[in-house]
């Protein structure tokens, strides 16, 4: 006997070190194949998992939100430590509760929060590593601060978009954008309604050139204005975290 | 032409994980075989690592120091920037510096300080699971605390040595021992002149019996003055770091 049609959300947590993204593309294991094929062996369904935001190769998450709809009855909080049980350690699922069934983890979203971690130390720990960008020179925080601010407001965020996304609106509003420094390491964090393909790490790949002399100061605005189209590279996926969904 | 015979001290950190500890011992990686290999590739010449502490399998450093003797007259830093360019990025050297002849990394030792981390709460963060012993359940701290004050002193720690250690002379002096609290993370910390075999994971093993009620209080005092001889079990590799050597 089926139980009616239910929507289950998760919170969960990755490292995204050893998978090739979210979604399941060629070579190597996705977070979602990974998460549906564990889901499948609990539930004996096959569900369809919605990620608030697709992370790419390489990038973690502190706080991704997934939903997906099952018609079996299983408590949530079962579900989470069956979850946790199955899955690899690198994947842990931090709550799981019952929504509303037209809850959708994309189309529900109000904000994400993304932040960005870059270490400027000489020698960077083992424990660390995986979860920044290693770049052991000087960057003025001043300069980039400026920059971050920059990006706050509605804009049309195409020059951050990386080349080869379909995506046609590329307006978005970014209310809050900020770098901050405690020692050698520098946390970038830009909280807006959507983010583009790529574009917090072509964010950081552009003001950290401002940062290091190699642009002008000013940059991000003569991009967003039109000014300008030469933007910095894409950072490395590493220092990446999808921090928290805001709903 | 060679120089005359010099004394290398390198300060390093690496994270146990991958390798089957410092000594090279059947199959797996050792941290001693990596680092004498990478050692050999920069002076094209044997060297021979003496470690202050050897690592066991999954234990991972913070402040692990090594010397070995070379008549090469390469200079520190320039040997330091060679082995972080060539070794795997979960060992790095912090720090790297010529020393007396007759400095001996174990010798030479007054004290060695170790940490060991266990983490309470229901789930453990895909960015910290490597490296703490996942116990999702209460633990009375102030009864672990007043354990680990018992071994404060000058004490034969047999009753904590691994059995197969054929190391005799077992007195030892512990001038620090404490266990603190923040949230759902436990830090053990010794101080000691020396350690014997699995000794710092022993203690914990046991302190952790009294913790979790099964063990009763004053469990400590009893084996080290002879009056029990019922220990706890080795706690897990993962959480446990060498923290610091003292010279």
């Amino acid at each position: 006997m089926k139980s009616s049609l239910r929507n289950i959300k998760l919170l969960l947590e990755y490292d995204g070190t050893n998978y090739i993204g979210w979604e399941k593309q060629g070579k190597g294991k996705s977070i979602r194949a990974v998460l549906e094929a564990t889901l499948f062996k609990i539930l004996n369904e096959t569900v369809k998992v919605i990620p608030a935001g697709r992370t790419d190769a390489g990038v973690h998450a502190k706080g991704q939100v997934v939903n997906f709809k099952t018609h079996k009855g299983i408590g949530v909080e079962e579900l989470r430590r069956a979850l946790n049980a199955l899955l690899p350690s690198d994947i842990r699922i931090k709550s799981a509760r019952e929504v509303d069934l037209d809850f959708h983890a994309r189309y529900s979203a109000k904000r994400k929060l993304y932040k960005y971690f870059l270490y400027t130390g000489k020698v960077v720990s083992p424990f660390l590593y995986r979860y920044v960008w290693h770049l052991p020179q000087g960057l003025n925080l001043e300069l980039m601060a400026k920059e971050m601010q920059a990006l706050i407001g509605e804009h049309d965020f195409k020059p951050f978009q990386a080349t080869g996304s379909s995506v046609r609106d590329t307006v978005r509003t970014v209310y809050k954008a900020s770098v901050k420094k405690k020692g050698n390491l520098f946390t970038f964090e830009v909280e807006a309604n959507g983010f583009l393909y790529k574009m917090m790490r072509l964010i950081v790949g552009t003001v950290v050139e401002v940062g290091r002399g190699r642009f002008e100061a000013g940059k991000v605005k003569r991009l967003l204005s039109g000014q300008d189209f030469k933007r910095g590279p894409t950072a490395p996926a590493g220092g990446l975290f999808l921090w928290r969904v805001i709903y």
